[in-house]
Protein backbone atom coordinates (compact mmCIF):
# COMPACT_ATOMS: atom_id res chain seq x y z
CA UNK A 1 0.00 0.00 0.00
CA UNK A 2 0.98 3.66 -0.72
CA UNK A 3 1.42 6.46 1.69
CA UNK A 4 -1.85 8.44 -0.44
CA UNK A 5 -3.18 5.07 -0.64
CA UNK A 6 -2.72 4.87 3.66
CA UNK A 7 -3.86 9.09 3.98
CA UNK A 8 -7.12 8.56 1.45
CA UNK A 9 -8.29 5.99 4.21
CA UNK A 10 -7.61 7.96 6.51
CA UNK A 11 -9.67 11.22 5.47
CA UNK A 12 -12.35 8.46 3.94
CA UNK A 13 -12.90 6.62 7.20
CA UNK A 14 -11.72 10.50 9.62
CA UNK A 15 -9.89 7.97 11.85
CA UNK A 16 -6.33 6.94 12.06
CA UNK A 17 -7.17 3.79 14.47
CA UNK A 18 -5.07 0.64 14.37
CA UNK A 19 -6.89 -2.42 15.72
CA UNK A 20 -4.49 -4.63 17.54
CA UNK A 21 -4.90 -8.27 17.02
CA UNK A 22 -2.97 -9.67 20.67
CA UNK A 23 -5.44 -12.68 20.45
CA UNK A 24 -5.13 -14.57 23.34
CA UNK A 25 -6.64 -18.35 23.45
CA UNK A 26 -7.14 -17.89 27.13
CA UNK A 27 -9.05 -15.04 26.72
CA UNK A 28 -11.67 -15.69 24.55
CA UNK A 29 -15.17 -15.97 24.93
CA UNK A 30 -16.63 -19.25 26.23
CA UNK A 31 -18.76 -19.25 23.22
CA UNK A 32 -16.36 -19.56 20.87
CA UNK A 33 -14.44 -22.21 22.05
CA UNK A 34 -16.19 -24.82 20.46
CA UNK A 35 -15.97 -23.47 16.87
CA UNK A 36 -13.09 -25.16 14.61
CA UNK A 37 -10.21 -22.17 14.87
CA UNK A 38 -11.46 -20.19 17.87
CA UNK A 39 -8.90 -17.69 17.60
CA UNK A 40 -9.64 -16.78 13.72
CA UNK A 41 -13.35 -16.76 14.43
CA UNK A 42 -12.49 -14.03 17.20
CA UNK A 43 -10.69 -11.93 14.90
CA UNK A 44 -13.58 -12.82 11.79
CA UNK A 45 -15.75 -11.11 14.11
CA UNK A 46 -13.55 -8.66 15.56
CA UNK A 47 -12.87 -7.58 12.56
CA UNK A 48 -16.30 -7.74 10.67
CA UNK A 49 -17.54 -5.21 13.61
CA UNK A 50 -14.58 -2.73 13.29
CA UNK A 51 -13.26 -2.28 9.77
CA UNK A 52 -15.08 0.68 9.03
CA UNK A 53 -13.69 2.43 11.81
CA UNK A 54 -9.94 1.51 11.44
CA UNK A 55 -6.96 1.84 8.59
CA UNK A 56 -5.11 -0.66 10.12
CA UNK A 57 -4.85 -4.08 11.70
CA UNK A 58 -1.52 -5.05 13.86
CA UNK A 59 -1.76 -9.07 14.78
CA UNK A 60 0.98 -9.30 17.29
CA UNK A 61 2.71 -11.84 16.33
CA UNK A 62 3.85 -13.38 19.49
CA UNK A 63 0.44 -14.70 20.14
CA UNK A 64 0.17 -16.83 17.11
CA UNK A 65 3.70 -18.38 17.18
CA UNK A 66 2.71 -19.03 21.23
CA UNK A 67 0.20 -21.88 18.98
CA UNK A 68 2.47 -23.80 17.49
CA UNK A 69 1.78 -24.50 13.74
CA UNK A 70 -1.98 -24.03 14.42
CA UNK A 71 -1.27 -20.17 15.29
CA UNK A 72 -0.08 -19.67 11.77
CA UNK A 73 -2.68 -20.92 10.24
CA UNK A 74 -5.21 -19.05 12.34
CA UNK A 75 -2.76 -16.07 10.98
CA UNK A 76 -3.01 -16.84 7.49
CA UNK A 77 -7.14 -17.52 7.69
CA UNK A 78 -7.05 -13.94 9.49
CA UNK A 79 -5.33 -11.81 6.74
CA UNK A 80 -7.11 -13.66 4.00
CA UNK A 81 -10.67 -11.75 5.91
CA UNK A 82 -8.86 -8.60 6.18
CA UNK A 83 -10.57 -6.13 3.26
CA UNK A 84 -7.86 -5.00 0.88
CA UNK A 85 -7.83 -1.35 1.17
CA UNK A 86 -6.93 -2.26 5.03
CA UNK A 87 -3.45 -1.72 5.95
CA UNK A 88 -1.54 -4.85 7.58
CA UNK A 89 1.54 -4.65 10.19
CA UNK A 90 3.09 -7.88 11.63
CA UNK A 91 4.11 -6.95 14.71
CA UNK A 92 7.22 -9.22 14.49
CA UNK A 93 9.85 -7.11 15.66
CA UNK A 94 12.80 -9.15 13.80
CA UNK A 95 15.94 -7.89 13.26
CA UNK A 96 18.72 -10.21 11.64
CA UNK A 97 22.09 -10.01 9.40
CA UNK A 98 21.17 -9.64 5.71
CA UNK A 99 20.54 -12.87 4.19
CA UNK A 100 17.87 -13.88 7.31
CA UNK A 101 16.51 -10.56 7.26
CA UNK A 102 15.57 -11.43 3.90
CA UNK A 103 13.46 -14.60 5.11
CA UNK A 104 12.00 -13.00 7.49
CA UNK A 105 10.72 -10.52 4.73
CA UNK A 106 9.84 -13.33 2.93
CA UNK A 107 7.25 -14.80 5.70
CA UNK A 108 5.39 -11.37 6.55
CA UNK A 109 5.61 -10.20 2.76
CA UNK A 110 5.40 -12.88 0.89
CA UNK A 111 4.48 -16.16 2.47
CA UNK A 112 1.30 -13.88 4.46
CA UNK A 113 1.01 -10.90 2.08
CA UNK A 114 1.42 -8.14 5.27
CA UNK A 115 2.07 -4.51 4.14
CA UNK A 116 4.38 -3.98 6.77
CA UNK A 117 6.61 -5.91 9.44
CA UNK A 118 7.70 -4.73 12.91
CA UNK A 119 11.65 -4.32 12.74
CA UNK A 120 14.38 -3.92 15.16
CA UNK A 121 17.47 -1.74 14.97
CA UNK A 122 20.16 -3.06 16.96
CA UNK A 123 21.47 -4.55 14.16
CA UNK A 124 21.55 -2.05 11.82
CA UNK A 125 21.51 -1.14 8.34
CA UNK A 126 22.06 -4.40 6.47
CA UNK A 127 19.13 -6.01 8.96
CA UNK A 128 17.06 -3.34 8.23
CA UNK A 129 17.45 -2.63 4.17
CA UNK A 130 16.08 -6.39 3.28
CA UNK A 131 12.52 -4.64 3.54
CA UNK A 132 12.58 -2.04 1.98
CA UNK A 133 10.43 -3.26 -0.77
CA UNK A 134 8.03 -1.08 -3.07
CA UNK A 135 4.87 -0.78 -1.40
CA UNK A 136 6.09 -2.66 1.71
CA UNK A 137 7.12 -0.91 4.83
CA UNK A 138 9.22 -1.24 7.50
CA UNK A 139 8.42 -0.06 11.03
CA UNK A 140 11.33 0.39 13.06
CA UNK A 141 11.43 0.46 17.10
CA UNK A 142 12.44 4.08 17.90
CA UNK A 143 11.27 5.09 21.34
CA UNK A 144 8.77 2.33 22.68
CA UNK A 145 6.28 2.57 24.84
CA UNK A 146 7.24 0.34 27.39
CA UNK A 147 9.57 0.70 31.14
CA UNK A 148 12.66 -0.83 29.55
CA UNK A 149 12.68 1.83 26.85
CA UNK A 150 14.87 3.90 29.61
CA UNK A 151 17.09 0.92 29.50
CA UNK A 152 18.91 1.83 25.96
CA UNK A 153 16.98 3.84 24.16
CA UNK A 154 16.99 7.11 26.27
CA UNK A 155 21.20 6.64 26.65
CA UNK A 156 22.75 9.80 25.33
CA UNK A 157 25.52 9.56 23.01
CA UNK A 158 29.26 11.20 22.77
CA UNK A 159 28.64 12.93 19.47
CA UNK A 160 28.69 16.69 20.95
CA UNK A 161 24.74 16.99 20.95
CA UNK A 162 24.23 14.24 23.46
CA UNK A 163 21.37 12.98 21.69
CA UNK A 164 19.60 10.36 22.60
CA UNK A 165 20.39 6.61 21.23
CA UNK A 166 16.64 6.85 20.09
CA UNK A 167 17.37 10.06 17.73
CA UNK A 168 20.54 8.52 16.40
CA UNK A 169 18.43 5.93 15.45
CA UNK A 170 15.95 7.96 13.78
CA UNK A 171 18.68 10.12 11.99
CA UNK A 172 20.95 7.16 10.52
CA UNK A 173 17.79 5.11 9.47
CA UNK A 174 16.00 7.79 7.88
CA UNK A 175 18.99 7.40 5.64
CA UNK A 176 18.65 4.35 4.39
CA UNK A 177 14.76 4.55 2.47
CA UNK A 178 12.10 6.72 1.36
CA UNK A 179 9.69 8.18 4.04
CA UNK A 180 7.51 5.89 1.62
CA UNK A 181 8.84 2.87 2.73
CA UNK A 182 9.59 3.50 6.52
CA UNK A 183 7.11 4.29 9.35
CA UNK A 184 8.61 4.44 13.06
CA UNK A 185 7.38 3.19 16.72
CA UNK A 186 6.71 5.88 19.16
CA UNK A 187 5.10 4.63 22.30
CA UNK A 188 2.18 7.10 23.29
CA UNK A 189 3.46 7.31 26.54
CA UNK A 190 6.60 8.87 25.36
CA UNK A 191 4.59 12.14 24.41
CA UNK A 192 7.36 14.70 25.81
CA UNK A 193 9.65 13.26 23.45
CA UNK A 194 7.45 13.20 20.61
CA UNK A 195 8.37 16.73 19.08
CA UNK A 196 11.90 15.46 19.05
CA UNK A 197 11.02 12.70 16.67
CA UNK A 198 9.10 15.26 14.76
CA UNK A 199 12.04 17.38 14.38
CA UNK A 200 13.86 14.70 12.90
CA UNK A 201 11.52 12.96 10.75
CA UNK A 202 8.72 15.53 10.37
CA UNK A 203 7.27 13.53 7.29
CA UNK A 204 7.56 9.85 8.33
CA UNK A 205 4.46 7.52 9.79
CA UNK A 206 4.26 7.08 13.06
CA UNK A 207 3.11 4.03 15.05
CA UNK A 208 1.90 4.66 18.48
CA UNK A 209 1.04 2.13 20.63
CA UNK A 210 0.60 2.52 24.70
CA UNK A 211 -2.66 4.54 24.25
CA UNK A 212 -5.50 2.97 27.07
CA UNK A 213 -3.83 0.23 29.17
CA UNK A 214 -0.56 1.73 28.97
CA UNK A 215 -1.64 5.12 29.86
CA UNK A 216 -0.47 7.32 27.30
CA UNK A 217 -3.14 9.99 26.13
CA UNK A 218 -4.60 9.92 22.37
CA UNK A 219 -5.50 14.02 22.47
CA UNK A 220 -1.13 14.88 23.37
CA UNK A 221 0.11 12.46 20.87
CA UNK A 222 -2.58 13.63 17.91
CA UNK A 223 -1.53 17.48 19.11
CA UNK A 224 2.44 16.96 19.01
CA UNK A 225 3.05 14.30 16.16
CA UNK A 226 0.39 14.67 13.41
CA UNK A 227 1.73 16.08 10.05
CA UNK A 228 -0.42 17.07 6.98
CA UNK A 229 -0.96 13.83 5.95
CA UNK A 230 -1.77 12.65 9.27
CA UNK A 231 1.31 10.66 9.35
CA UNK A 232 0.09 8.80 12.73
CA UNK A 233 -1.70 5.09 13.37
CA UNK A 234 -2.71 5.00 16.79
CA UNK A 235 -2.82 1.66 18.19
CA UNK A 236 -5.20 0.26 20.66
CA UNK A 237 -5.23 -4.03 21.08
CA UNK A 238 -6.79 -4.46 24.95
CA UNK A 239 -8.90 -1.77 25.23
CA UNK A 240 -10.81 -3.21 21.85
CA UNK A 241 -11.01 -6.90 21.51
CA UNK A 242 -11.51 -7.13 24.99
CA UNK A 243 -14.00 -4.88 25.78
CA UNK A 244 -16.21 -7.53 26.60
CA UNK A 245 -15.36 -11.05 27.51
CA UNK A 246 -19.12 -12.46 26.97
CA UNK A 247 -21.52 -13.09 23.79
CA UNK A 248 -21.50 -9.42 22.83
CA UNK A 249 -17.45 -9.08 22.54
CA UNK A 250 -17.97 -8.10 18.77
CA UNK A 251 -20.49 -5.24 19.70
CA UNK A 252 -18.65 -4.06 22.86
CA UNK A 253 -14.99 -3.74 20.56
CA UNK A 254 -17.34 -1.61 17.95
CA UNK A 255 -18.98 0.45 20.41
CA UNK A 256 -14.94 1.06 21.78
CA UNK A 257 -13.48 1.59 18.44
CA UNK A 258 -16.39 3.80 17.81
CA UNK A 259 -15.34 6.09 20.93
CA UNK A 260 -11.32 6.27 19.40
CA UNK A 261 -12.93 7.19 16.06
CA UNK A 262 -14.70 10.10 16.99
CA UNK A 263 -12.46 11.53 19.31
CA UNK A 264 -9.49 11.24 16.11
CA UNK A 265 -12.18 12.95 13.75
CA UNK A 266 -11.98 16.13 16.13
CA UNK A 267 -8.46 15.88 16.34
CA UNK A 268 -8.18 15.15 12.59
CA UNK A 269 -10.10 18.47 12.49
CA UNK A 270 -8.02 20.27 15.02
CA UNK A 271 -4.49 19.09 14.17
CA UNK A 272 -3.92 18.41 10.15
CA UNK A 273 -1.43 20.85 9.01
CA UNK B 1 20.27 -27.55 30.50
CA UNK B 2 22.58 -26.08 33.49
CA UNK B 3 25.72 -24.65 32.75
CA UNK B 4 27.12 -27.48 34.82
CA UNK B 5 25.75 -29.96 32.14
CA UNK B 6 26.80 -27.77 29.28
CA UNK B 7 30.46 -27.81 30.45
CA UNK B 8 30.78 -31.68 30.96
CA UNK B 9 29.49 -32.10 27.29
CA UNK B 10 32.09 -29.82 25.89
CA UNK B 11 35.10 -31.56 28.28
CA UNK B 12 33.40 -34.66 27.02
CA UNK B 13 33.20 -33.96 23.46
CA UNK B 14 36.06 -31.81 23.20
CA UNK B 15 34.39 -29.61 21.35
CA UNK B 16 32.41 -26.49 21.59
CA UNK B 17 31.14 -26.65 18.46
CA UNK B 18 27.21 -25.07 17.89
CA UNK B 19 25.65 -26.61 14.18
CA UNK B 20 23.39 -24.18 12.48
CA UNK B 21 20.77 -25.10 10.79
CA UNK B 22 19.91 -22.48 8.48
CA UNK B 23 18.16 -25.05 6.41
CA UNK B 24 17.10 -23.36 2.87
CA UNK B 25 14.56 -25.39 1.12
CA UNK B 26 16.12 -24.02 -2.00
CA UNK B 27 19.27 -25.00 -1.07
CA UNK B 28 18.52 -28.48 -0.45
CA UNK B 29 20.50 -32.20 -2.79
CA UNK B 30 18.00 -32.95 -5.08
CA UNK B 31 17.51 -36.33 -4.07
CA UNK B 32 15.83 -34.88 -0.74
CA UNK B 33 13.35 -33.43 -2.63
CA UNK B 34 10.94 -36.50 -3.02
CA UNK B 35 10.78 -37.35 0.79
CA UNK B 36 7.83 -36.30 2.73
CA UNK B 37 9.25 -33.17 4.40
CA UNK B 38 12.50 -32.64 2.67
CA UNK B 39 13.78 -30.17 5.58
CA UNK B 40 13.46 -32.38 8.29
CA UNK B 41 14.60 -35.56 6.60
CA UNK B 42 18.21 -33.08 6.02
CA UNK B 43 18.36 -31.59 9.12
CA UNK B 44 17.68 -35.92 10.50
CA UNK B 45 20.85 -36.43 8.42
CA UNK B 46 23.12 -33.44 9.35
CA UNK B 47 22.27 -34.34 13.17
CA UNK B 48 22.81 -37.76 12.60
CA UNK B 49 26.00 -36.74 11.23
CA UNK B 50 27.28 -34.90 13.80
CA UNK B 51 26.17 -35.14 16.97
CA UNK B 52 28.90 -36.29 18.50
CA UNK B 53 30.92 -33.64 17.62
CA UNK B 54 29.19 -30.45 18.59
CA UNK B 55 27.75 -29.36 22.20
CA UNK B 56 24.48 -27.16 20.41
CA UNK B 57 22.72 -27.09 17.63
CA UNK B 58 21.22 -24.00 16.26
CA UNK B 59 18.30 -23.84 14.35
CA UNK B 60 17.46 -20.26 12.05
CA UNK B 61 13.93 -19.61 13.00
CA UNK B 62 13.65 -17.36 9.81
CA UNK B 63 14.37 -20.18 7.65
CA UNK B 64 11.38 -22.39 9.07
CA UNK B 65 9.30 -19.11 9.57
CA UNK B 66 9.50 -18.11 5.55
CA UNK B 67 7.69 -22.09 4.64
CA UNK B 68 5.07 -21.08 7.12
CA UNK B 69 3.04 -23.18 8.72
CA UNK B 70 4.77 -26.10 7.45
CA UNK B 71 8.31 -24.48 8.42
CA UNK B 72 6.79 -24.45 11.74
CA UNK B 73 6.18 -28.53 11.61
CA UNK B 74 9.76 -29.15 10.08
CA UNK B 75 10.96 -27.26 13.09
CA UNK B 76 9.16 -29.55 15.86
CA UNK B 77 10.02 -32.56 13.99
CA UNK B 78 13.98 -31.48 13.62
CA UNK B 79 13.68 -30.65 18.10
CA UNK B 80 13.01 -34.48 18.49
CA UNK B 81 16.19 -35.99 16.64
CA UNK B 82 18.19 -33.52 18.40
CA UNK B 83 19.43 -35.92 21.38
CA UNK B 84 18.23 -34.72 24.99
CA UNK B 85 22.19 -33.94 25.89
CA UNK B 86 22.33 -31.41 23.45
CA UNK B 87 21.82 -27.89 24.05
CA UNK B 88 19.22 -26.23 21.51
CA UNK B 89 19.25 -22.55 20.98
CA UNK B 90 16.26 -21.23 19.10
CA UNK B 91 17.78 -18.26 16.65
CA UNK B 92 14.99 -15.84 17.03
CA UNK B 93 16.30 -12.56 18.18
CA UNK B 94 12.74 -11.59 19.57
CA UNK B 95 12.20 -8.98 21.87
CA UNK B 96 8.76 -7.16 22.85
CA UNK B 97 7.28 -5.50 25.54
CA UNK B 98 6.45 -7.82 29.06
CA UNK B 99 2.88 -9.79 28.11
CA UNK B 100 4.40 -10.27 24.79
CA UNK B 101 7.77 -11.37 25.60
CA UNK B 102 6.06 -14.05 27.72
CA UNK B 103 4.30 -15.71 24.71
CA UNK B 104 7.77 -15.68 22.93
CA UNK B 105 9.11 -17.57 25.94
CA UNK B 106 6.04 -19.38 25.46
CA UNK B 107 6.46 -20.66 21.46
CA UNK B 108 10.02 -21.47 21.95
CA UNK B 109 10.79 -22.77 25.99
CA UNK B 110 7.09 -24.71 26.07
CA UNK B 111 5.69 -25.51 22.80
CA UNK B 112 8.97 -26.20 21.03
CA UNK B 113 10.77 -27.08 24.12
CA UNK B 114 14.08 -25.15 23.44
CA UNK B 115 16.62 -25.12 25.91
CA UNK B 116 17.29 -21.13 24.72
CA UNK B 117 16.61 -17.62 22.59
CA UNK B 118 18.30 -15.29 21.07
CA UNK B 119 16.75 -12.01 22.09
CA UNK B 120 17.71 -8.36 21.29
CA UNK B 121 17.81 -5.86 24.13
CA UNK B 122 16.51 -2.80 22.33
CA UNK B 123 12.87 -2.80 24.32
CA UNK B 124 14.93 -3.04 27.80
CA UNK B 125 14.53 -4.97 31.11
CA UNK B 126 11.01 -5.93 30.37
CA UNK B 127 11.77 -7.47 27.04
CA UNK B 128 14.14 -9.95 28.47
CA UNK B 129 13.44 -11.06 31.86
CA UNK B 130 10.12 -13.33 31.14
CA UNK B 131 12.66 -15.09 29.65
CA UNK B 132 14.90 -15.54 32.35
CA UNK B 133 13.48 -19.38 33.86
CA UNK B 134 15.43 -22.36 35.73
CA UNK B 135 17.27 -24.15 33.54
CA UNK B 136 16.47 -22.01 30.57
CA UNK B 137 18.66 -19.68 28.80
CA UNK B 138 18.53 -16.30 27.16
CA UNK B 139 20.86 -15.26 24.88
CA UNK B 140 21.34 -11.60 24.62
CA UNK B 141 22.51 -9.50 21.44
CA UNK B 142 25.73 -7.67 22.33
CA UNK B 143 28.14 -7.18 19.23
CA UNK B 144 27.28 -9.09 16.29
CA UNK B 145 29.33 -10.49 13.20
CA UNK B 146 27.43 -8.07 10.63
CA UNK B 147 28.27 -4.97 9.22
CA UNK B 148 25.22 -3.17 10.55
CA UNK B 149 27.06 -3.60 13.88
CA UNK B 150 28.56 -0.10 13.62
CA UNK B 151 25.47 1.21 13.34
CA UNK B 152 24.44 1.76 16.71
CA UNK B 153 26.11 -1.06 18.76
CA UNK B 154 29.70 0.91 18.14
CA UNK B 155 28.32 4.18 19.17
CA UNK B 156 30.07 6.07 21.99
CA UNK B 157 27.95 7.29 25.38
CA UNK B 158 28.23 10.06 26.98
CA UNK B 159 28.86 8.37 29.97
CA UNK B 160 32.30 9.73 31.57
CA UNK B 161 33.81 7.08 30.29
CA UNK B 162 32.87 7.16 26.08
CA UNK B 163 31.80 3.34 26.62
CA UNK B 164 30.29 2.10 23.16
CA UNK B 165 26.79 1.33 23.42
CA UNK B 166 27.03 -2.38 23.42
CA UNK B 167 29.52 -2.60 26.43
CA UNK B 168 26.35 -0.79 28.20
CA UNK B 169 24.24 -3.69 27.01
CA UNK B 170 26.77 -6.23 29.23
CA UNK B 171 26.80 -4.03 31.77
CA UNK B 172 23.20 -3.47 32.56
CA UNK B 173 21.93 -6.44 31.39
CA UNK B 174 24.06 -8.93 33.73
CA UNK B 175 22.61 -7.52 36.32
CA UNK B 176 19.07 -8.34 35.02
CA UNK B 177 19.78 -12.51 36.07
CA UNK B 178 22.41 -14.66 36.91
CA UNK B 179 25.23 -16.06 34.72
CA UNK B 180 23.59 -19.01 34.64
CA UNK B 181 20.93 -17.93 32.73
CA UNK B 182 21.88 -15.36 30.13
CA UNK B 183 24.88 -15.89 27.38
CA UNK B 184 25.65 -13.04 24.60
CA UNK B 185 26.01 -13.36 20.94
CA UNK B 186 29.40 -11.58 20.17
CA UNK B 187 30.61 -11.89 16.36
CA UNK B 188 33.90 -13.56 15.61
CA UNK B 189 34.48 -10.64 13.31
CA UNK B 190 34.70 -8.44 16.50
CA UNK B 191 37.62 -10.42 18.10
CA UNK B 192 39.59 -6.80 18.24
CA UNK B 193 36.67 -6.01 20.74
CA UNK B 194 36.61 -9.13 22.72
CA UNK B 195 38.74 -8.29 25.44
CA UNK B 196 36.73 -5.76 26.50
CA UNK B 197 33.67 -8.14 26.58
CA UNK B 198 35.56 -10.51 28.80
CA UNK B 199 36.55 -7.54 31.13
CA UNK B 200 32.55 -7.02 31.96
CA UNK B 201 31.42 -10.38 31.13
CA UNK B 202 34.22 -12.62 32.62
CA UNK B 203 31.87 -15.73 33.34
CA UNK B 204 29.24 -15.57 31.07
CA UNK B 205 29.37 -18.01 27.93
CA UNK B 206 29.00 -16.12 24.46
CA UNK B 207 27.65 -17.67 21.55
CA UNK B 208 30.18 -16.49 18.26
CA UNK B 209 28.40 -16.56 14.67
CA UNK B 210 31.39 -15.63 11.89
CA UNK B 211 33.48 -18.31 11.81
CA UNK B 212 33.86 -19.29 8.34
CA UNK B 213 31.38 -17.69 5.15
CA UNK B 214 31.88 -14.43 7.43
CA UNK B 215 35.98 -14.55 7.96
CA UNK B 216 35.59 -14.51 11.52
CA UNK B 217 39.19 -17.04 13.68
CA UNK B 218 38.29 -19.58 15.49
CA UNK B 219 41.80 -19.28 16.78
CA UNK B 220 41.55 -15.88 17.78
CA UNK B 221 37.98 -16.13 19.26
CA UNK B 222 39.54 -18.96 21.39
CA UNK B 223 42.28 -17.62 22.45
CA UNK B 224 40.72 -13.76 23.87
CA UNK B 225 37.67 -14.85 24.52
CA UNK B 226 38.04 -18.53 26.31
CA UNK B 227 37.60 -18.71 30.04
CA UNK B 228 37.72 -21.22 32.87
CA UNK B 229 34.07 -23.47 31.81
CA UNK B 230 35.03 -22.38 28.35
CA UNK B 231 32.42 -19.90 28.09
CA UNK B 232 32.48 -20.18 24.08
CA UNK B 233 30.18 -21.81 21.79
CA UNK B 234 31.50 -20.96 18.32
CA UNK B 235 28.78 -21.66 15.33
CA UNK B 236 29.32 -23.01 12.15
CA UNK B 237 26.02 -23.21 9.61
CA UNK B 238 26.83 -23.04 5.60
CA UNK B 239 30.20 -24.46 6.52
CA UNK B 240 28.62 -27.43 7.75
CA UNK B 241 25.49 -28.06 6.48
CA UNK B 242 26.70 -26.86 2.83
CA UNK B 243 30.02 -28.66 2.72
CA UNK B 244 28.29 -30.23 -0.55
CA UNK B 245 25.09 -29.80 -2.47
CA UNK B 246 25.24 -33.84 -3.59
CA UNK B 247 24.60 -37.31 -1.79
CA UNK B 248 27.23 -37.36 0.12
CA UNK B 249 25.97 -33.73 1.94
CA UNK B 250 26.15 -35.33 5.61
CA UNK B 251 29.08 -36.98 4.70
CA UNK B 252 30.79 -33.47 4.29
CA UNK B 253 29.01 -32.04 7.10
CA UNK B 254 30.67 -34.51 9.36
CA UNK B 255 34.07 -33.72 7.61
CA UNK B 256 33.45 -30.36 8.29
CA UNK B 257 32.67 -30.47 11.36
CA UNK B 258 35.15 -32.65 12.23
CA UNK B 259 37.75 -30.12 11.17
CA UNK B 260 36.25 -27.56 13.62
CA UNK B 261 35.84 -30.24 16.58
CA UNK B 262 39.97 -31.06 16.26
CA UNK B 263 40.53 -27.89 15.97
CA UNK B 264 38.93 -26.86 19.24
CA UNK B 265 40.35 -29.57 21.27
CA UNK B 266 43.91 -28.09 20.52
CA UNK B 267 42.15 -24.78 21.25
CA UNK B 268 40.78 -26.25 24.57
CA UNK B 269 44.37 -27.68 25.84
CA UNK B 270 45.74 -24.35 25.10
CA UNK B 271 43.39 -21.80 26.57
CA UNK B 272 40.83 -23.76 29.42
CA UNK B 273 42.19 -21.83 32.39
Amino acid sequence: MTREQLFEQILKKKSYLCVGLDTDPKKLPQHLLDTEDPVFEFNRQIIEATADLCVAYKPNIAFYEAQGPAGWVSLEKTLQVIPGDIFTIADAKRGDIGNTAELYARAFFETLNFDSVTVAPYMGADSVKPFLQPDKWVILLALTSNTGSQDFQMLRLEDGNEEYLFEQVLRTSADWGPADQMMYVVGATQADYVQRVRDIVPNHFLLVPGVGAQGGSLEDISRIGMNKQCGLLVNSSRGIIYASSGPDFAEKAREAALAMQREMEQYLDQYLG
